[in-house]
């Protein structure tokens, strides 16, 4: 038998009905009692324990203890594919520093990329695979991941293919982005990177076959309004799918730039102006809040909830990277956004379940729990979601099944 | 043979020499492949790798990997014992209604004590167990726990033992508090209810030998200065030592009073004085800034650089508490130190460790390793302390020693 039922769960968060948007995130389809059968690795069924303990009797039970079950969490934008580390910049930005001076001296990105062109496939798939374990044990059972340390052909290959290797290595679904576009290398101009980036690099990811997503980091002094338009394009055609790094330090239109050209997700928005609030709201763009990055680096937070009450579809992620934000911390990125951006728990498992999976490009098959989709779940030490947010910042997720197999706790 | 040496230290932090006040707080003691040796459960002896190899070759090795040693965490302000749990109080507040709304309608601290009242003993052992358990994973190996959620005598004894068999469940030493007079019961005046404390409980407390600490919530609306003076005047002559709410919603001088009453720690410290900063400073009275619950809260936080700036002793902890703070996370509360109170993670360390230890008064047997203390030592997963507020809230602690024992990894 390929099968059994999940039961004695004290609320059943479903997240089932698709993407959701506006005042529909706050629907997450909690069933009290509720059950499902899964079989093959799939869900089969959803209903009432007492439902489902009489059409499946049958199939063996797996007891959730009387606790919480929810979607497994997809963590839509990281940069988790690196070598090395900046915890001396970290301390210089706590004594004061300023990150362009780090820069200036060789620090930031630029350290980043040195040391992984440096590094073999293997020492980024070692380096990577702890946080992916770490990350597995908060409940992250879909990661998008972006290239973007190499800022060459080469380079940026293989961070995609470290990427399709981790996903044969441990139990979270890995959704790979070509971030080719994620600065410019020192002595070379914007323009003429994008130049290379249209004529070489996107070229080389599309024909590798490797890379879901392209990216770009529009922003102000990086890449202009203009250039990340040529660059979207480009890698329209070229068959990718579309994201953008949009309105992180200035409101250089990013996200309308984004919903202009049927973007995925575009993603920080700390900036965004309010005609772009109003575009991404009337698009089927994704708008992808990552308060972990404005906490680590003291700044305000995205304006989520106005994004929320325009009507916008709205995903939160972790920004987990070496520099701005070196943390995958799923339950602070709960607390964040119910305690700083004021979103409520049921916008803010919309926004880490079925609209995650949805800015992963995979809400067909994860990101809520309804016949037909993997059974990807997690079990929690608590009985209700109103727990997540209130106890701050502790991880309360004890097991995690993924396509149906218990994969940590 | 009853010992071993710990060796294979990237770095030893040791933070010998006793509790620190102002600029020394800077001094952690850091030794690059340094060992120490453990026998009994105790430390023998510090010194280089090569040193201890020399003069303890006939003991057995424990390799610490290339990685990062500390002394364990002793977090001196927590409630956590309790019963039940507030999480749709939280999920109100996150809906933007007042505290003071929901204590007028019997939540708030009032929920929290008909809980505990109507509890067991091993009701509130069996809550508390796990919160044990997480906090050990990260690092704490003592733990100041209060009384205070039963405004009555038989209760407040009921949580002190409770305490004490606690103790005796777990590797975490508990350094047992009484807070008779953390709130004013309902149909009670704050002057009788102090009376009551003078002439009642703090004696059945004192002399159940149970506590080690008296505290009080001295703070506007609930006991004033004079009432608090009172009080700790009567715990000081029944063989108390001294701890304060002091100063956290309004400048009352409380830290002052603490510093005048010789109490061991004034605690929250949020709207101190400038006159008190400087009377901590002077004295032996130890600052303790709780970060986690001004972050919950998302209120300012405590004056910290300025108390270190000073000259004062800075403490830190983490104020667990099922209302304003349900949070023990000790990676959270690191980060907060470093990126929003601006101290340095050599400041930080020492808040956490010797300086803890004193505010829990056990500064002469933990916080430290050095030779003559109990062998109380974390190892982590990285190789610098730089990297523990780099990795912005996640836990790197892999294996926690208890005089001598590993308890946790």
């Amino acid at each position: 038998m390929n099968g059994f039922r999940v039961e004695h769960i004290s609320r059943l968060v479903t997240c089932a009905g698709g993407p959701k948007r506006g005042r529909a995130m706050r629907e997450i389809g909690v069933l009290e009692d509720g059950a499902f059968v899964v079989e093959h690795g799939m869900i089969r069924a959803v209903g009432t324990r007492r439902q489902i303990a009489a059409e499946f009797s049958h199939f063996p039970a797996l007891d959730c203890g009387g606790k919480l079950v929810t979607p497994g969490y997809a963590d839509s934008h990281t940069h988790l594919v690196f070598a090395g580390e900046r915890s001396a910049e970290f301390a210089r930005r706590l004594r004061g520093d300023s990150y362009m001076d780090i820069l200036r001296q060789g620090g930031g990105i630029a350290a980043t990329v040195r040391a992984t062109r440096a590094a073999s496939e293997e020492d980024l798939i070692e380096q990577a695979l702890p946080y992916l374990a770490d990350m597995l044990a908060m409940g992250v059972t879909v990661c998008e991941v972006k290239s973007g340390y190499g800022l060459d052909v080469q380079t940026e290959l293989k961070q995609l293919r470290v990427i399709q290797r981790l996903n044969r290595l441990q139990p979270i679904e890995l959704i790979p982005t070509f971030l080719g576009a994620h600065a410019v290398p020192s002595g070379e101009t914007a323009e003429r990177y994008i130049d290379f980036c249209c004529a070489e690099s996107l070229p080389a990811a599309a024909e590798s076959g490797l890379a879901r997503f392209a990216d770009i980091f529009c922003e102000a002094g990086v890449f202009s309004l203009a250039q990340s338009e040529r660059y979207l394009r480009r890698a329209a055609d070229l068959g990718f799918s579309l994201k953008v790094h949009a309105d992180e330090m200035s409101p250089l239109g990013g996200a309308g730039l984004a919903a202009a050209c049927r973007a995925v997700s575009a993603d920080h928005l700390l900036q965004i102006r309010a005609e772009d609030v109003e575009a991404l709201a009337a698009s089927e763009t994704i708008a992808t809040v990552l308060p972990l990055t404005a906490f680590c680096l003291g700044e305000a937070y995205a304006p989520a909830r106005k994004l929320i009450d325009a009507g916008a579809m709205l995903a939160a992620a972790s920004d987990f990277n070496p520099g701005s934000c070196c943390t995958y911390a799923v339950p602070l990125l709960v607390f964040l956004c119910c305690l700083y951006m004021k979103l409520s728990i049921e916008e803010t498992l919309t926004a880490l379940t079925v609209n995650g999976a949805a800015a992963c490009g995979v809400a067909e098959r994860v990101g809520s729990i309804e016949a037909g989709k993997q059974a990807d779940f997690l079990v929690y030490s608590c009985p209700d979601e109103a727990f997540l947010p209130y106890f701050s910042g502790v991880n309360q997720v004890v097991r995690v099944y993924k396509r149906g197999v218990k994969v940590y706790g």
